[in-house]
């Protein structure tokens, strides 16, 4: 049997012990788990960033990998602590959104509730799930332990508004999802949702209240210096981008900030 | 047999080959090691960082882990190399208080001086134990090699200050241990030794010429925008925090400042 | 059979999903490699520090090591994509003196370039071979694949400047090859290039256009406050340092800078 693989995304950095706790945490319940770190730069409480960093890594792991994230801002209040079984894989953290982005690609089949005390360390502090809660969750998964022993299963769960795109008329409503290292605009939308807008050589946008008509490219050196243009990069979402530029600090834009897409 | 976990905590960062030369190093000697970084993050220099470091992430390690730290101004000069054997553990690094704070909670059995040069690299460099010293004694000890046969049992080692607090009058004197990524400030108290005080809804505290009344709290959620609370952390000490916020920025704080609590 | 070593050395930082992508698509295809980072701090498109980093930390991995270096400012233009392997090691990577400073002090054997689709993900993107071209050649080749197989050998390889030094009267001539998180001066002048200025008490070296003489010590802790020294470094390059201060900082050098050692 393979040892099973188990990844770690969280706000907690590299210089504090959080992340060694974890994986102490894990070794212990569960000594052949191999485990990865996604990442642990996450800004702190930025819940989207989370999600977003998770659903860009999980596709290229191997099916029945276990992946913990942990941004948790509402650590220690009544929001849950969640299991999501997917197709092909399995996702341990806080029910506020952070799991849903990957999740939500891969189908979801099951969603139970951590309550059961069995699977969680014996000292629960209040202060931090990540190694009491799901670290141990997620190793008692890798150890064969069945997802519905954790608890009941929900059928709802929270979804984050930038989970979701909407179509109204001719136009494509949705948001930024992260501005990466390089000043890339990452949107939530995804290359299958404006198959019409596809062959198109310029994509209209409007982003909070201004419209931009922008040159469809495939690749960053295709734009022309100054020029914010439009491509699909390399995690299927539509970027806007400024080719050796910065297009967030170019344009004025956050993540968050709304943005319409219009489909002709 | 369980392969040999070991753990890495150094003050060499993430940018420069260091840390990958310990690991190549542990992994020529000892294949099987499973190797898990618990910081690099340590502040250069900053013995008390890691010694309170360590000590954070040692008791979530399974029995027989196997702890190398280096923080280590002093390398090359005639402070010694060590191996503490406590009742759960080794550990493997310079004598200078970095591995006392971890291995005192422990019950310490033995300690042994590194000096047997067959347990070193074939030409130990002056200025990195770390790879040539302590990474090869750690990786022989997860061979099975006895502690004792790296040299001779010492007796007496160094003992820091901030391993210790102090009963005057109505008063318990420590200092700031910590300050973590989150701006909470960690003090050397902890909860099993202001008993008295623990049933009341409020703290006083003197940092530096300074006092503050702070509500106590269960959760960082509980307490009030831009007013610092008290709470037990996840590691048993008692921390002055601030939901949402910076305390130690907000209070002008820093590690090794005096903090006194007062017991009433 | 002991499982293979896979290490990894980036520019790609550690708060972006990438590296990630990396390890879980070798994980996908070579469940067992043993997946070590060398660095990921590399700065950006900075060819000749990774180069550096990883020419450091290769000699002390075990024999059979695969190491996957990725800075790669050409990726998407038609810059090879290469194998070396020599008497002790593989290397995979851009064909842009990354790889060099490592594999030629090893007896370079044969490099390929990898160009068979096979051993590429299915979808190969522009932006980023190394998750979809050098992380499954490495892979496969943990996986036993022969390096002759990913592509026709080639002869001729880009060899950067920094990866020599010139003898000119009593003059060696060098440069700085890399200034580490501590501030010391890493120069490219190896401690068997300057024999017979070993025995000296002081070495004298020009950086840029300042001459120096300094003191000539075996550890750091042998240099007075404020004043640069030099020694042989662990990795066998001569370094100028500064004990307890930063030497970069102090004498205001870069790496790149050119130095001459004066050998009388």
């Amino acid at each position: 049997m393979r040892s099973a693989i188990i990844t770690l995304t969280t706000d907690f950095g590299l210089r504090d012990p959080y992340v060694a706790e974890m994986k102490a945490v894990i070794l212990g319940i569960c000594p052949e788990a191999r485990i990865v770190d996604v990442s642990h730069g996450i800004a702190k409480f930025d819940v989207r960033m989370g999600a977003y960093t998770l659903a860009c890594a999980a596709p290229y792991f191997p099916e029945e990998t276990i992946h913990v994230a942990v941004v948790d801002p509402s650590v220690g209040t009544k929001r849950h602590s969640i299991i999501i079984q997917t197709k092909r894989a399995r996702y341990v953290g806080p029910d506020n959104g952070l799991l849903i982005l990957a999740a939500s690609r891969e189908n979801i089949e099951h969603v139970y509730e951590v309550t059961n005390r069995e699977f969680m360390l014996p000292k629960t502090s209040n202060t931090f799930h990540g190694r009491d809660v799901f670290a141990p969750a997620a190793a008692h998964l890798a150890n064969g332990i069945e997802p519905n022993r954790f608890g009941p299963e929900i059928c709802k769960i929270t979804m984050p508004s930038y989970a979701k795109t909407a179509i109204r008329k001719n136009m494509l409503l949705g948001e930024i999802l992260h501005t990466d290292g390089f000043g890339n605009i990452i949107t939530n939308f995804r290359e299958e949702e404006f198959a019409s807008a596809k062959a198109a050589e310029k994509i209209k946008v409007k982003l909070e209240n201004r419209k931009l008509e922008l040159k469809r490219c495939r690749v960053y050196v295709e734009g022309q210096a100054r020029k914010p243009i439009a491509l699909i990069g390399s995690h299927g979402y539509l970027e806007i981008s400024v080719n050796k530029g910065n297009a967030a600090r170019m344009l004025g834009t956050k993540s968050g900030d709304k943005v319409t897409l219009y489909l002709r």
